[in-house]
């Protein structure tokens, strides 16, 4: 649960710079990936808090249930284990560690428990979400972060090629998204983190929750898949065909294709995030399928499946090297069908690199 | 992702008088469990927010990204659909809706962010942690609650008659946790949820990590697992051996049995909590294992694996009809060995219903 592969003492130090910069005077961080990102260690998401306290100077610490801490790894000189008993109230605990400073930067996903908790405890305190300070730390990708979000990209780009032999029909969309979930695993990820199977009309609602719908000859099938290695994480959509597809379908994945493209061509150092999102958008719309395209056109992966930065609209902050994110279009038409073609990619200096490699044609199956 | 089979207009009349009891103007409730028992949603667990607005009177709301607004089932008369665009501010937008209550309960599981959010916009306000509330709601399971959680104990149980005949040696914790993993989704859960395997010395951390230990002969292997059915959660734990086990580590287990047996008595309406926890407590320490019995004797379960009632020194809570929880005493001893037995059981006027029934003894395998 502890890696040990990267520079945590360099980065509490740089977490600690910012937190200069950001005129905060404790950084607490709990469930979520800012806690694996600084210290290497990755808290279970449960009732009992884990919390690291790290002051802008001074000695960090880690409040941990006591029986957890065999979990914590190897931490020489980043922070210290502060165990807490069943009967304990750790939210005292930390108030009295964390003393009475004047403002404390919170992570983005600390449940609103711990949240409340320590806001009654510590009055004095402004409070405000880290999201900011972490964003500067973990938006630029080093060469160890890239080779980890490679090696689960081609673990999903496996399992794509695989698919192509699978037989799609006759399948519910729940039996196919447990194939799938179990070929990430095969190939290399350390869990199945998530298989969205959307068919037929199912397609239409890109978030669509796998359900009992029987995969048929002439359906399109929206396939977005990942888990993570050593941590990184993929995140991938194929569309496949069972038999060939509908001329108008056909249609709608041409201009689909094109505006990935055009989206990956888009991308690198000093353009403006949006700008990606603008160039797939334009060929979609430019096509007559604008208001089929009902969402963003990608987010940051990392540690978290989502993170910055992301390809929206509004979006204006300029893309640099290292920055890692999906690029994955859509169309989705209501009552027949959807389709998403998603690579992650990396800036270089050279534009954008893709991780994902596996065919994005429309796959057809049996 | 919508339930039907529960009634969710009366649940939300239940929490709208709850709501006055405990003075509350607005319930607010993102990703958790407290949603789905409300209302019968699960929300995603992303960046972009789904929120339940539901004053003590008037119309419920539920804001949510426009393109997840498909994976909202029926509602009727339960609450309206309020969608939001990527390009929209939602906590603004939330803000609106819930207009400028002197109070809110927010759920315990949303995230930091946004609650930070809404507390910048609602300045007025006063938040709350909903967690007394929606125990009030949760914790006594009603039949069709009770059904669930029974399916998903005997799908656990079928997974462990399976494991008496899997060769252990020869595996990584690794390797046996997909094994489990697999299993649990062949006997129906709905995911795996978790697969704890920690065997030899690594035993002796209840909630390790499993790694790449080689599983030998004569290893205790503690394995913890479990999947929902239906939303509602399993959690089960049996110990094995690979090959006898040494005398020492057998007479342990002889009085970890005996232990969770007394637990399991000790659990009736009217009991506390804690004398559970204190009725397995004495079998361990009378017969000299005390010290290495390290965290409290179990949780309750339902939407969550983890939730109230907490079987725990401190908690003087009477048990009653329908609560549903763990009783999963251990003893972890440093370098050595741990062992951990573990039960759903649902109190009934007789007494513990036990939800799992599969073999209490120490499994030996090869």
């Amino acid at each position: 649960m502890t890696q040990t592969q990267f520079d945590f003492a360099g980065r509490v130090a740089r977490a600690r710079s910012a937190m200069e910069a950001h005129d905060a005077d404790v950084l607490l961080l709990s469930f979520g990936a800012d806690l694996p990102y600084v210290i290497g260690y990755d808290s279970m998401d449960t009732e009992r808090i884990t919390l690291l306290i790290l002051p802008v100077a001074g000695e960090a610490t880690l409040l941990i249930p006591r029986f957890e801490a065999p979990r914590v790894g190897l931490h020489p000189g980043v922070f210290t284990v502060l165990p807490w008993d069943e009967t304990d109230d750790p939210m005292a605990m930390a108030a009295d560690v964390a003393g009475s400073p004047a403002s404390a930067l919170v992570g983005d996903r600390m449940r609103s428990s711990f949240l409340l908790g320590l806001q009654e405890r510590m009055p004095g305190t402004a409070f405000s979400v880290a999201t900011g300070l972490m964003k500067e730390l973990r938006i630029r990708k080093d060469p160890g972060e890239i080779t980890l979000l490679r090696a689960a990209a081609e673990a999903v780009d496996r399992v794509v090629v695989r698919l192509d032999a699978t037989r799609f029909s006759g399948l519910t969309e729940t039996e196919l998204s447990r194939v799938v979930g179990a070929m990430t695993i095969e190939e290399g990820c350390d869990v199945a983190a998530f298989a969205i199977i959307a068919s037929g009309p199912n397609g239409a609602s890109p978030h669509h929750h796998p359900g009992e719908r029987l995969i048929e000859r002439g359906d399109m099938v929206v396939v977005d898949f990942g888990g993570p290695v050593g941590g990184y994480q993929s995140d991938t959509t194929r569309t496949f065909c069972v038999g060939d597809p509908d001329p108008r379908a056909a249609e709608a994945f041409t201009v689909l294709h094109e505006a990935h493209q055009a989206a990956v061509a888009a991308a690198a150092p000093g353009v403006a995030a949006e700008s990606v999102d603008r160039a797939a958008r334009r060929v979609i719309t430019e096509a007559g399928w604008g208001e089929y395209f009902i969402h963003r056109t990608g987010h940051g992966i990392g540690l978290e499946v989502h993170e910055h930065p992301y390809i929206v609209e509004g979006n204006s902050e300029p893309l640099d090297v290292g920055m890692a994110f999906s690029i994955e279009p859509g169309i989705y038409v209501p009552g027949e069908f959807g389709m998403r073609i998603e690579d992650i990619v990396v800036v270089t200096a050279e534009g954008a690199d893709r991780l994902n490699r596996s065919e994005r044609n429309l796959h057809v199956v049996e």
